[in-house]
Protein backbone atom coordinates (compact mmCIF):
# COMPACT_ATOMS: atom_id res chain seq x y z
CA UNK A 1 0.00 0.00 0.00
CA UNK A 2 1.40 3.53 -0.98
CA UNK A 3 0.59 5.73 2.41
CA UNK A 4 2.57 8.79 3.39
CA UNK A 5 5.58 6.95 4.82
CA UNK A 6 6.28 5.16 1.58
CA UNK A 7 5.83 8.54 -0.57
CA UNK A 8 8.35 10.66 2.12
CA UNK A 9 11.14 7.29 2.11
CA UNK A 10 10.77 7.89 -2.14
CA UNK A 11 11.72 11.84 -1.63
CA UNK A 12 14.72 10.65 0.53
CA UNK A 13 15.79 8.41 -1.83
CA UNK A 14 15.77 11.16 -4.84
CA UNK A 15 16.93 13.30 -2.72
CA UNK A 16 20.09 10.85 -2.21
CA UNK A 17 20.29 10.36 -5.66
CA UNK A 18 20.93 13.64 -6.93
CA UNK A 19 23.79 13.88 -4.00
CA UNK A 20 24.91 11.14 -5.64
CA UNK A 21 24.83 12.14 -8.92
CA UNK A 22 26.29 15.53 -7.75
CA UNK A 23 29.38 13.58 -6.51
CA UNK A 24 29.71 11.77 -10.31
CA UNK A 25 27.97 8.27 -8.40
CA UNK A 26 26.81 5.99 -11.75
CA UNK A 27 25.67 3.23 -9.65
CA UNK A 28 24.06 3.27 -6.46
CA UNK A 29 22.87 0.18 -4.35
CA UNK A 30 20.11 -0.43 -2.03
CA UNK A 31 22.21 -0.45 0.69
CA UNK A 32 23.27 3.39 -0.23
CA UNK A 33 19.43 5.13 -0.19
CA UNK A 34 18.79 2.70 2.81
CA UNK A 35 21.91 4.54 4.82
CA UNK A 36 20.59 7.93 3.16
CA UNK A 37 17.32 7.42 4.08
CA UNK A 38 17.71 5.48 7.47
CA UNK A 39 15.87 2.21 6.85
CA UNK A 40 16.98 -1.24 5.90
CA UNK A 41 17.98 -2.25 2.78
CA UNK A 42 15.01 -4.89 2.61
CA UNK A 43 12.48 -1.66 3.15
CA UNK A 44 13.99 -0.17 0.17
CA UNK A 45 13.79 -3.26 -1.87
CA UNK A 46 10.70 -3.29 -0.70
CA UNK A 47 9.54 -0.52 -1.29
CA UNK A 48 10.83 -0.31 -5.41
CA UNK A 49 8.97 -3.72 -6.09
CA UNK A 50 5.92 -1.53 -4.72
CA UNK A 51 6.70 0.53 -8.30
CA UNK A 52 7.56 -1.97 -9.90
CA UNK A 53 11.35 -0.42 -9.89
CA UNK A 54 13.37 -3.41 -10.72
CA UNK A 55 17.61 -3.60 -9.87
CA UNK A 56 20.38 -6.33 -10.04
CA UNK A 57 21.28 -6.99 -6.84
CA UNK A 58 25.13 -7.43 -7.54
CA UNK A 59 24.87 -4.77 -10.13
CA UNK A 60 22.79 -1.94 -8.32
CA UNK A 61 20.77 0.78 -9.87
CA UNK A 62 21.61 3.30 -12.52
CA UNK A 63 21.52 6.42 -10.32
CA UNK A 64 20.02 8.34 -13.51
CA UNK A 65 16.96 5.92 -14.23
CA UNK A 66 16.48 5.71 -10.60
CA UNK A 67 16.24 9.70 -10.74
CA UNK A 68 13.84 9.79 -13.63
CA UNK A 69 11.84 6.63 -12.35
CA UNK A 70 10.93 8.33 -9.04
CA UNK A 71 10.22 11.42 -10.21
CA UNK A 72 7.72 9.75 -12.81
CA UNK A 73 6.22 8.33 -9.48
CA UNK A 74 6.32 11.68 -7.73
CA UNK A 75 5.08 13.56 -10.47
CA UNK A 76 7.73 15.83 -10.73
CA UNK A 77 8.94 15.94 -14.04
CA UNK A 78 6.92 18.43 -14.82
CA UNK A 79 7.34 21.38 -12.73
CA UNK A 80 4.81 22.25 -9.25
CA UNK A 81 3.89 25.17 -9.31
CA UNK A 82 2.68 26.15 -5.34
CA UNK A 83 2.17 29.49 -3.29
CA UNK A 84 2.43 31.19 -0.54
CA UNK A 85 0.42 33.35 2.10
CA UNK A 86 2.37 34.84 4.39
CA UNK A 87 5.75 37.22 3.42
CA UNK A 88 7.23 37.20 6.88
CA UNK A 89 10.55 36.20 8.53
CA UNK A 90 9.32 31.99 8.21
CA UNK A 91 7.45 32.91 4.68
CA UNK A 92 10.74 34.99 3.51
CA UNK A 93 12.83 31.85 4.32
CA UNK A 94 10.85 29.71 2.49
CA UNK A 95 10.92 32.28 0.03
CA UNK A 96 14.94 31.72 -0.75
CA UNK A 97 14.90 28.52 0.23
CA UNK A 98 16.72 26.54 -2.87
CA UNK A 99 15.66 23.04 -1.73
CA UNK A 100 12.43 23.46 -3.32
CA UNK A 101 13.46 24.75 -6.97
CA UNK A 102 16.05 21.66 -7.10
CA UNK A 103 13.01 19.62 -5.86
CA UNK A 104 11.04 20.92 -9.46
CA UNK A 105 9.19 22.73 -6.92
CA UNK A 106 8.29 26.63 -7.84
CA UNK A 107 7.01 29.43 -5.45
CA UNK A 108 4.89 31.32 -7.98
CA UNK A 109 3.77 34.02 -5.77
CA UNK A 110 3.47 34.97 -2.35
CA UNK A 111 0.83 37.23 -0.86
CA UNK A 112 0.37 39.53 2.36
CA UNK A 113 -2.27 41.87 3.60
CA UNK A 114 0.56 44.06 4.79
CA UNK A 115 0.93 46.93 1.60
CA UNK A 116 4.25 47.44 2.56
CA UNK A 117 5.52 43.84 2.24
CA UNK A 118 4.33 44.16 -1.67
CA UNK A 119 6.72 44.18 -4.00
CA UNK A 120 7.35 42.48 -7.73
CA UNK A 121 11.34 43.37 -7.90
CA UNK A 122 12.04 40.29 -6.61
CA UNK A 123 12.76 36.61 -8.14
CA UNK A 124 9.43 36.01 -6.65
CA UNK A 125 6.17 38.79 -6.61
CA UNK A 126 5.02 39.42 -3.46
CA UNK A 127 1.44 40.80 -4.39
CA UNK A 128 -1.81 41.85 -2.17
CA UNK A 129 -3.99 39.18 -0.72
CA UNK A 130 -6.72 40.63 -3.08
CA UNK A 131 -5.56 39.45 -5.97
CA UNK A 132 -4.85 35.82 -4.40
CA UNK A 133 -7.97 34.23 -6.08
CA UNK A 134 -7.43 35.37 -10.05
CA UNK A 135 -3.62 34.01 -9.65
CA UNK A 136 -4.28 30.95 -8.47
CA UNK A 137 -7.21 30.40 -11.24
CA UNK A 138 -4.59 31.85 -13.82
CA UNK A 139 -1.45 29.77 -13.29
CA UNK A 140 -3.91 26.64 -11.99
CA UNK A 141 -2.20 25.67 -8.65
CA UNK A 142 -3.49 23.59 -6.35
CA UNK A 143 -1.11 23.65 -3.30
CA UNK A 144 0.12 26.51 -0.69
CA UNK A 145 2.21 27.21 2.15
CA UNK A 146 0.48 29.45 4.74
CA UNK A 147 2.93 31.08 6.31
CA UNK A 148 0.48 33.92 8.62
CA UNK A 149 0.52 34.67 12.13
CA UNK A 150 -1.74 32.06 14.68
CA UNK A 151 -4.83 34.61 14.79
CA UNK A 152 -5.20 34.78 10.62
CA UNK A 153 -4.71 31.19 10.06
CA UNK A 154 -7.99 30.05 10.04
CA UNK A 155 -9.34 32.66 8.25
CA UNK A 156 -6.48 32.55 5.55
CA UNK A 157 -7.30 29.03 5.40
CA UNK A 158 -10.71 29.29 3.79
CA UNK A 159 -9.28 32.11 1.78
CA UNK A 160 -7.10 29.24 0.07
CA UNK A 161 -9.74 26.83 -0.02
CA UNK A 162 -11.97 28.93 -1.44
CA UNK A 163 -9.69 29.69 -4.37
CA UNK A 164 -9.46 26.26 -5.31
CA UNK A 165 -6.28 24.95 -3.36
CA UNK A 166 -6.42 21.32 -2.28
CA UNK A 167 -3.25 20.98 -0.35
CA UNK A 168 -2.44 23.34 2.51
CA UNK A 169 1.74 23.24 4.05
CA UNK A 170 0.72 24.93 7.23
CA UNK A 171 3.54 26.65 9.50
CA UNK A 172 1.09 28.66 11.47
CA UNK A 173 1.49 27.39 15.05
CA UNK A 174 -2.27 25.96 14.77
CA UNK A 175 -3.98 22.72 13.98
CA UNK A 176 -6.00 23.67 11.12
CA UNK A 177 -8.43 21.09 9.84
CA UNK A 178 -8.70 20.48 6.00
CA UNK A 179 -12.57 20.67 4.51
CA UNK A 180 -13.41 17.71 2.46
CA UNK A 181 -11.29 16.81 -0.42
CA UNK A 182 -8.64 19.44 0.73
CA UNK A 183 -5.35 18.24 2.76
CA UNK A 184 -3.51 19.64 5.23
CA UNK A 185 -0.06 19.54 6.08
CA UNK A 186 0.49 20.85 9.74
CA UNK A 187 4.33 21.97 10.46
CA UNK A 188 4.64 23.26 14.47
CA UNK A 189 7.81 24.24 15.10
CA UNK A 190 7.32 25.09 18.62
CA UNK A 191 5.48 21.76 18.97
CA UNK A 192 8.66 20.22 17.39
CA UNK A 193 11.47 21.58 19.56
CA UNK A 194 8.93 21.27 22.61
CA UNK A 195 9.25 17.29 22.13
CA UNK A 196 12.60 17.29 21.15
CA UNK A 197 13.21 19.15 24.69
CA UNK A 198 11.15 16.30 26.78
CA UNK A 199 12.44 13.58 25.49
CA UNK A 200 16.48 15.04 25.89
CA UNK A 201 15.31 15.80 29.37
CA UNK A 202 13.49 12.33 29.71
CA UNK A 203 16.42 10.64 28.67
CA UNK A 204 18.91 12.48 31.48
CA UNK A 205 16.64 11.75 34.45
CA UNK A 206 16.93 8.11 32.89
CA UNK A 207 20.86 8.34 32.45
CA UNK A 208 21.16 9.60 36.22
CA UNK A 209 19.31 7.18 37.87
CA UNK A 210 21.17 4.31 35.70
CA UNK B 1 2.61 4.85 27.58
CA UNK B 2 4.56 7.62 27.09
CA UNK B 3 5.49 8.19 23.24
CA UNK B 4 6.02 11.12 20.80
CA UNK B 5 2.66 11.20 19.96
CA UNK B 6 1.58 11.55 23.24
CA UNK B 7 3.88 14.17 24.04
CA UNK B 8 2.75 16.56 20.77
CA UNK B 9 -0.22 16.39 21.69
CA UNK B 10 0.26 17.50 25.05
CA UNK B 11 2.05 20.58 23.74
CA UNK B 12 -1.14 21.30 21.26
CA UNK B 13 -3.33 21.24 24.51
CA UNK B 14 -1.14 23.52 26.22
CA UNK B 15 -0.79 25.92 23.31
CA UNK B 16 -5.23 25.89 22.51
CA UNK B 17 -4.73 26.36 26.74
CA UNK B 18 -2.95 29.71 26.14
CA UNK B 19 -4.72 30.81 23.50
CA UNK B 20 -8.09 30.33 25.19
CA UNK B 21 -6.31 32.13 28.33
CA UNK B 22 -5.49 35.03 25.90
CA UNK B 23 -9.17 35.20 24.91
CA UNK B 24 -10.31 35.17 29.12
CA UNK B 25 -11.49 31.90 29.42
CA UNK B 26 -11.00 30.13 32.83
CA UNK B 27 -12.21 26.66 32.10
CA UNK B 28 -12.16 24.18 28.91
CA UNK B 29 -13.94 20.82 28.33
CA UNK B 30 -12.19 17.87 26.84
CA UNK B 31 -14.41 18.61 23.83
CA UNK B 32 -12.50 21.72 23.29
CA UNK B 33 -9.33 20.66 23.66
CA UNK B 34 -9.88 17.76 21.15
CA UNK B 35 -11.28 20.44 18.45
CA UNK B 36 -7.99 22.25 19.11
CA UNK B 37 -5.58 19.01 18.48
CA UNK B 38 -7.34 17.31 15.79
CA UNK B 39 -8.17 14.52 17.90
CA UNK B 40 -11.24 13.17 20.21
CA UNK B 41 -12.47 13.63 23.81
CA UNK B 42 -11.84 10.37 24.43
CA UNK B 43 -8.23 10.49 23.50
CA UNK B 44 -7.90 13.78 25.36
CA UNK B 45 -9.17 12.31 28.48
CA UNK B 46 -7.30 9.32 27.93
CA UNK B 47 -3.74 11.45 27.50
CA UNK B 48 -4.85 13.42 30.81
CA UNK B 49 -5.49 10.04 33.09
CA UNK B 50 -2.24 8.86 31.96
CA UNK B 51 -0.79 11.60 33.72
CA UNK B 52 -3.22 11.77 36.51
CA UNK B 53 -4.51 15.02 35.68
CA UNK B 54 -8.22 14.57 36.72
CA UNK B 55 -10.98 17.02 35.52
CA UNK B 56 -14.90 17.24 36.18
CA UNK B 57 -16.84 16.17 32.72
CA UNK B 58 -19.28 18.57 33.61
CA UNK B 59 -17.39 21.45 34.94
CA UNK B 60 -14.33 21.36 33.26
CA UNK B 61 -11.26 22.20 33.77
CA UNK B 62 -9.64 25.28 35.05
CA UNK B 63 -7.20 26.71 32.63
CA UNK B 64 -5.03 27.86 34.69
CA UNK B 65 -4.20 25.00 36.53
CA UNK B 66 -4.19 22.90 33.42
CA UNK B 67 -1.79 25.32 31.66
CA UNK B 68 0.89 24.52 34.83
CA UNK B 69 0.16 20.78 35.09
CA UNK B 70 1.43 20.62 31.50
CA UNK B 71 3.98 22.77 31.71
CA UNK B 72 5.12 20.88 34.71
CA UNK B 73 4.69 17.59 33.06
CA UNK B 74 6.65 18.90 29.15
CA UNK B 75 9.63 20.40 31.77
CA UNK B 76 8.80 23.70 30.83
CA UNK B 77 8.42 25.82 34.24
CA UNK B 78 11.97 26.89 34.21
CA UNK B 79 13.12 28.65 31.04
CA UNK B 80 14.34 25.91 28.63
CA UNK B 81 17.69 27.48 26.92
CA UNK B 82 18.40 26.13 23.22
CA UNK B 83 21.24 26.93 20.54
CA UNK B 84 21.09 27.61 16.79
CA UNK B 85 24.24 27.13 14.09
CA UNK B 86 23.28 28.46 10.99
CA UNK B 87 22.33 32.19 11.10
CA UNK B 88 21.05 31.98 6.80
CA UNK B 89 17.44 32.72 6.26
CA UNK B 90 16.05 29.82 7.93
CA UNK B 91 18.20 30.38 10.64
CA UNK B 92 17.31 34.22 11.19
CA UNK B 93 13.64 33.14 10.54
CA UNK B 94 13.52 31.01 13.74
CA UNK B 95 15.74 33.25 15.74
CA UNK B 96 12.58 35.56 15.00
CA UNK B 97 10.43 33.51 15.64
CA UNK B 98 7.74 34.51 18.13
CA UNK B 99 6.23 30.67 19.40
CA UNK B 100 9.71 29.53 20.97
CA UNK B 101 9.85 32.23 23.45
CA UNK B 102 5.64 32.07 24.65
CA UNK B 103 6.09 28.42 24.68
CA UNK B 104 9.26 29.38 27.02
CA UNK B 105 11.98 28.39 24.85
CA UNK B 106 15.02 30.60 24.32
CA UNK B 107 17.33 30.58 21.72
CA UNK B 108 20.40 31.62 24.07
CA UNK B 109 23.33 32.00 20.92
CA UNK B 110 23.86 31.46 17.26
CA UNK B 111 26.79 30.16 15.76
CA UNK B 112 27.71 30.77 12.01
CA UNK B 113 31.39 29.98 9.89
CA UNK B 114 30.82 33.27 8.13
CA UNK B 115 32.27 36.09 9.86
CA UNK B 116 30.26 38.79 7.93
CA UNK B 117 26.87 37.11 9.84
CA UNK B 118 28.57 37.43 13.07
CA UNK B 119 26.99 40.22 15.74
CA UNK B 120 26.45 41.05 18.92
CA UNK B 121 23.72 43.91 18.33
CA UNK B 122 20.78 41.84 17.81
CA UNK B 123 18.42 40.06 20.63
CA UNK B 124 20.29 36.86 20.38
CA UNK B 125 24.23 36.59 19.40
CA UNK B 126 25.74 35.27 16.32
CA UNK B 127 28.82 33.93 17.53
CA UNK B 128 31.57 32.65 15.62
CA UNK B 129 31.56 28.74 15.27
CA UNK B 130 34.75 28.53 17.37
CA UNK B 131 33.24 29.81 20.39
CA UNK B 132 30.73 26.94 20.49
CA UNK B 133 31.96 24.69 22.48
CA UNK B 134 32.73 26.95 25.68
CA UNK B 135 29.02 28.76 25.23
CA UNK B 136 27.35 25.30 25.29
CA UNK B 137 29.06 24.43 28.48
CA UNK B 138 28.97 28.01 29.72
CA UNK B 139 25.19 27.72 29.80
CA UNK B 140 24.56 24.27 30.29
CA UNK B 141 22.60 23.75 26.93
CA UNK B 142 21.57 20.37 25.66
CA UNK B 143 19.48 21.31 22.91
CA UNK B 144 19.94 22.59 19.53
CA UNK B 145 18.97 23.78 16.13
CA UNK B 146 20.85 22.79 13.13
CA UNK B 147 19.77 24.83 9.72
CA UNK B 148 23.45 24.70 7.67
CA UNK B 149 23.26 23.62 4.05
CA UNK B 150 23.39 20.22 3.49
CA UNK B 151 27.08 19.65 2.28
CA UNK B 152 27.99 21.10 6.29
CA UNK B 153 25.27 19.05 8.11
CA UNK B 154 27.02 16.23 8.89
CA UNK B 155 30.27 17.88 10.04
CA UNK B 156 28.43 20.10 12.20
CA UNK B 157 26.31 17.39 13.84
CA UNK B 158 29.57 15.88 14.67
CA UNK B 159 30.47 19.30 16.57
CA UNK B 160 27.09 19.35 18.22
CA UNK B 161 27.38 16.72 19.68
CA UNK B 162 31.02 16.79 20.64
CA UNK B 163 30.10 19.63 22.93
CA UNK B 164 27.60 18.16 24.72
CA UNK B 165 24.63 18.41 22.83
CA UNK B 166 22.33 15.74 23.15
CA UNK B 167 18.75 16.29 21.10
CA UNK B 168 19.35 18.29 17.64
CA UNK B 169 16.25 19.75 15.53
CA UNK B 170 17.66 19.26 11.94
CA UNK B 171 16.62 21.53 9.34
CA UNK B 172 19.16 20.31 6.69
CA UNK B 173 17.28 18.53 3.77
CA UNK B 174 19.30 15.31 4.62
CA UNK B 175 18.67 12.30 7.17
CA UNK B 176 21.38 12.82 9.96
CA UNK B 177 21.57 9.56 12.04
CA UNK B 178 21.90 9.95 15.85
CA UNK B 179 25.04 8.69 17.87
CA UNK B 180 24.59 6.72 21.13
CA UNK B 181 22.20 8.97 23.59
CA UNK B 182 21.63 11.69 21.28
CA UNK B 183 18.15 12.06 19.79
CA UNK B 184 17.56 13.83 15.88
CA UNK B 185 14.34 15.55 15.05
CA UNK B 186 15.12 16.05 11.04
CA UNK B 187 12.10 18.49 9.55
CA UNK B 188 13.06 18.35 5.77
CA UNK B 189 10.91 21.21 4.14
CA UNK B 190 11.30 19.96 0.96
CA UNK B 191 9.95 16.49 1.96
CA UNK B 192 6.64 17.82 3.34
CA UNK B 193 5.72 19.61 0.69
CA UNK B 194 6.57 17.10 -2.26
CA UNK B 195 4.46 15.05 0.15
CA UNK B 196 1.67 17.07 0.15
CA UNK B 197 1.77 17.33 -3.66
CA UNK B 198 1.92 13.90 -4.01
CA UNK B 199 -1.11 13.42 -2.46
CA UNK B 200 -3.05 16.71 -4.10
CA UNK B 201 -1.96 15.03 -7.58
CA UNK B 202 -3.03 11.08 -6.62
CA UNK B 203 -6.75 12.55 -5.41
CA UNK B 204 -7.24 14.68 -8.57
CA UNK B 205 -6.29 11.58 -10.44
CA UNK B 206 -9.21 9.83 -8.27
CA UNK B 207 -11.28 12.44 -8.67
CA UNK B 208 -11.28 12.80 -12.67
CA UNK B 209 -12.28 8.61 -12.63
CA UNK B 210 -14.66 8.92 -10.23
Amino acid sequence: MINRKCIIRLSRYKSALKRLKALGFVKVFSGNLADAAGVTSSQVRKDFSLFGITGNRRGGYNVDELIERIQEILGKNELQKVVLIGAGHIGNALLRYKGFETGGIKIMGAFDIDPEKVRSDGEVPVLPLEEFHEFVHKHSIRVGILAVPDVAAHHVSEIMIGAGITGILNFAPIQLRGAEGVIINNINLEVELENLIYFVNASEKTGKKG
